[in-house]
């Protein structure tokens, strides 16, 4: 089979065996939004067209790709939800050379009954789920964090932050952006000072003006503010997101769940960064649990 | 004499009598970042120039203009500071029409060591100690929130929120503000619906979060998703600065003023909204204690 993690700005497709190794894979940019027309079956055949002549019949596919602004909008499931739940609320597409499904995306709602949602992360959590057996704590670091608890094989429930977005806006379009000097990478002493300040007293809004002047009193340097700002949102993160005792399993980027990893661990936690082929692995997971026929 | 607050964005100037009362006032945009060539005696007389030529020979300055990027750069004075030590500390500018003397701001440290700095909000201040007494707290809300211990008669401390900076770059550069239709006002109910949110459990960036998803269930409209994230910081800020049992002195733009005054009597406290004279005041009581000869 063929599984697909299609997000808005990344396509990630996997040619998988029957016990889910990953024969052939392809990336590229035509994230969702960057289809052409939206015509996303066009897309699909130009970049895995090759597949189907091998004989491949049988697509799943994950993400963004099953929202509104995707190809066909699938229905959030409700938690608790795992690979089974996801696997009977697929949704069909038509399309020429293949049976073509989409995975939903989950929905719960926090402690004051606020909506919560993700589209993708269930088919990496899905993917983790299979290996680490029946309970545990995963995070998927981003542009929107996602904090989710499995018990017994499912998503119980999850939490966002929305993290990594407020990074870039606050370095782009804040006075803060002008303590600093980008480009020379990740400074780690930085990051670690900034951990520790979301550690003390006082709210995130305090600790965000000590950027400027941290900076204005020579300080902090240029080429340490991004690395700061970037500790100190994750810090109060995870002040917030950490749960005692628990060991965290980081799906995502390598560079980002390495700095989530040492920020866990700064704060007295245990963390594991899993592979990047979680969707991969979940995309074969629940696409063996799915009605093809 | 003549005082001048003189911002970023923005040029106030009064013509004050002896004790204090405004005899003329003139406001432009010729806001520090605003003078051409950074030519600002240039930009006094253009403004200001027929009050020179009534007489008046005294002019005191307040604000980013003794910043580095102004006329001359003052040096911050430490708290605890009020109008005599400001007065102390007046730094004087080559004019030819009347001697020119800038007010200097203040810095102090936070319970971690972090800096804390202001810059015409100082003198603001000195004109509300002159209203009420020894002590007190003063809130200045705006693009950076300032919080203010007056005992004594002087700033013995303060505190600064990024808040107004926050919620704009949230709007206008995230995926938050695609869940706004802005330009309809400002709506009490969602503004106070934020504000319950930040008196609920959960970190700001996770409520954050909470603006796109009640959004995406239709339970927060386009029309109220500005004013609700306003809440939300507000309350946030608040749930942070507020101070047990204190009555909060609020010196700014009165609908901005009028907003806190609202969150804080629904966090519990009491606020009175100061006159937007402050300024005024401020300038005519420390250029009353200033040596000018």
């Amino acid at each position: 089979m063929i599984g697909v993690d299609w997000g808005t700005s990344t396509f990630r497709a996997y040619r998988l065996d029957r016990d889910g190794t990953i024969l052939a894979r392809h990336e590229n940019a035509q994230g969702i939004m960057r289809v052409a027309n939206a015509d996303f079956a066009d897309a699909l055949t130009a970049a895995i067209g090759s597949w189907f002549a091998l004989g491949e019949d049988r697509v799943l596919l994950a993400g963004m790709i099953g929202s509104r602004q995707g190809w066909h909008e699938v229905p959030y499931l409700r938690c608790p939800a795992g690979p089974g739940e996801l696997a009977c609320g697929l949704a069909e597409v038509r399309f020429p050379a293949a049976r073509v499904k989409l995975i939903p995306g989950l929905a719960t709602v926090d402690a004051a009954g606020v909506p919560e949602v993700m589209r993708g992360e269930e088919t990496q959590i899905a993917g983790l789920v299979d290996r680490i057996g029946g309970s545990g704590v995963a995070c998927l670091p981003g542009t929107h964090s996602k904090w989710a608890r499995i018990e017994a094989g499912r998503v119980s429930g999850f939490t966002t932050y929305l993290t990594g977005e407020t990074f870039a806006a606050l370095c782009e379009h804040t006075i803060l952006g002008r303590m600093m000097r980008r480009g020379g990478g990740h400074v780690q002493a930085a990051f670690d000072r900034g951990l520790a300040r979301a550690a003390t007293a006082g709210s995130l809004l305090h600790h965000l003006f000590g950027v400027r002047t941290l900076g204005l009193f020579d300080e902090l340097s240029e080429d340490d503010a991004a690395s700061y700002l970037s500790g100190l949102l994750i810090g109060h993160e995870l002040q917030a997101a950490l749960p005692e005792g628990a060991l965290v399993h980081l799906i995502g980027a390598p560079e980002l769940c390495g700095l989530y990893a040492r920020a866990i661990e700064a704060a007295g936690g245990r963390a594991r960064i899993e592979d990047e082929d979680a969707a991969a692995r979940g995309l074969g997971l629940i696409g063996g649990l799915a009605q093809w026929t």
